[in-house]
């Protein structure tokens, strides 16, 4: 008999129907299933549950359910709904996932490094001006965070000639990278970078961690790249700074608040490029593919796959 | 006594000067001057000069000329301007112009392939939508022309993921590139490319060899990206293409007439976005060090660089 594993989700209809289809053409070892779907005498067979955006409410449901599976990479919200120990996360390593946001984030380095913006605003006033344009090798790149997706990253970077700078938490090597850690690291990193790409996890030492303070550290006219979570940059301190024109330019794919609501300011400041959370979206069909191998595999020898630790939120 | 070598030029004060000293600093073995500088009496011991953007006048003084130098990759006025074939002309062809060329190509394709003017045209709007993304993979990007710049590019592109396909007027082998030449080829890569990159040189064969009939051949959705010359687009057919939607999106670097004029429409056309050619901008550092090279070779050896074909413009 195949383990019942239900799909708790808060997604539209659309939305799940796809995601419940995919991940049943990648499991065909499971018995997949919207979590309403279950009858209450199969509940306490339940293992492992597959969530997004879920209400812990369904998932109190199962009382014999040992671990989750996020669909997504970043797990704060699970972790905050769901503060009992009894059940274990894991977040979704998807090698695509690193490849989508290594790719974004050369394209919005390419966005800064080209002057994107500027030649924007000149088309609207019908300007042709030139500006001097200096070498991927003479730009400086700060990648904040070096998980799986800051690592992919920089590397992406490092490969299309840029210098490259990273920081974490604990300290690492990656090839080619500059790299920092600890308080007095993050100083020195915002100190040299050009561009700065956010790709932190969102926990309790991240939030807010780029506040008025570490924007003043930063070179004056650097650029900022938030690919992340929205709560990571103070917003008030951001818009003081670029308002002082220290900061030059944002590009902001996150926000404490998503969708930005319409009558959010943000929307029409001109130092900022508002993106609606799409730098690196789930691929259905690889994420699909990870899910299924890391349940299969756990109800073939018991092990489960690596889970987020609380200490740390990743 | 060092080779009176002349810089023949129709650039602005700063600009030439800012030339002069690197070509100088380039250059210890040559007594490079402006053209001005050179007295009636030293004219005929001139062999080589170094041109941008020249007078023919200017270059008649010198009745031993041999041949010219060009600053720029594109040679097509210096053709036009000096239908004499008692002197050769030698394109530059620099590295570094062709990693900054790649560069460009590789931005404003992903560019295009991130759907920046579509989350542009959304932020203007205070829309928060999200569009599907396909993998790199799952994008054709045709170059059209193999040359330096083209190849570099291409190779650029197949790095960082994407499905690239090539043409070139007659047959050329490119790692990891499928590649196409001659008419029949040119109307293949059209009806497969989602992105299609202008990178031939402007001759009597290219010029206008971008029109209706080429436009009509592209797959319905795509968009075209011109770092090349103006003439090789037929500029009407171009808008009929963009007009009726059968093409999505143009990046123009280039035109018929630079600076474009400032009444041109082409400006506050939503599809089209304009850019003051300033995709690969001729790095003086490096562009002085190959031509310093060239001509000090030149007087060692007795040995010609590479010139330019006048069947072929190139």
């Amino acid at each position: 008999m195949k383990p019942i594993t239900p799909f708790v989700h808060g997604l539209n209809d659309a939305a799940a129907q796809a995601w419940l289809a995919a991940l049943r053409q990648a499991a065909p070892g499971l018995d997949i299933r919207f979590a309403t779907e279950i009858a209450p005498a199969e509940r306490d067979r339940v293992e492992v549950a597959i969530v997004a955006n879920a209400d812990p409410a369904d998932l109190a449901a199962f009382p014999r359910l040992k671990w989750v599976q996020s669909l997504w990479a970043g797990v704060e919200r699970i972790l905050r709904d769901m503060p009992d120990d009894a059940v274990q996360i894991v977040r979704l390593v998807d090698p695509q996932l690193g490849e989508t946001m290594a790719e974004a984030v050369l394209a919005w380095t390419l966005f800064l490094h080209r002057a994107m913006p500027v030649y924007g605003a000149q088309q609207a006033r019908r300007v042709w001006q030139q500006h001097d344009l200096p070498t991927a090798a003479e730009r400086r790149i700060g990648v904040l965070g070096l998980g799986h997706l800051g690592q992919k990253s920089a590397e992406r970077l490092v490969r299309n000639g840029f210098d490259v700078l990273g920081w974490s938490r604990t300290a690492r090597d990656v090839p080619g990278v500059t790299t920092f850690s600890g308080a007095e690291g993050l100083s020195r990193l915002a100190a040299q970078a050009d561009i700065v790409v956010v790709l932190l996890p969102s926990t309790p030492l991240t939030r807010g961690l780029l506040d008025a303070r570490f924007l003043a550290a930063m070179k004056p006219g650097a650029s900022l790249i938030n690919f992340a979570r929205g709560d990571i940059v103070v917003r008030d301190d951001l818009l003081a700074a670029l308002e002082s024109r220290h900061v030059d330019h944002a590009v902001l794919d996150v926000f404490t608040t998503e969708p930005l609501p319409a009558d959010d300011p943000l929307w029409d400041h001109r130092q900022i490029t508002v993106l609606p959370h799409i730098s690196a979206p789930t691929n259905r069909r690889t994420a699909s593919a990870v899910v299924a191998d890391n349940i299969e595999a756990y109800f073939a020898t018991g092990r489960m796959p690596a889970t987020v630790s609380r200490e740390t939120g990743y």
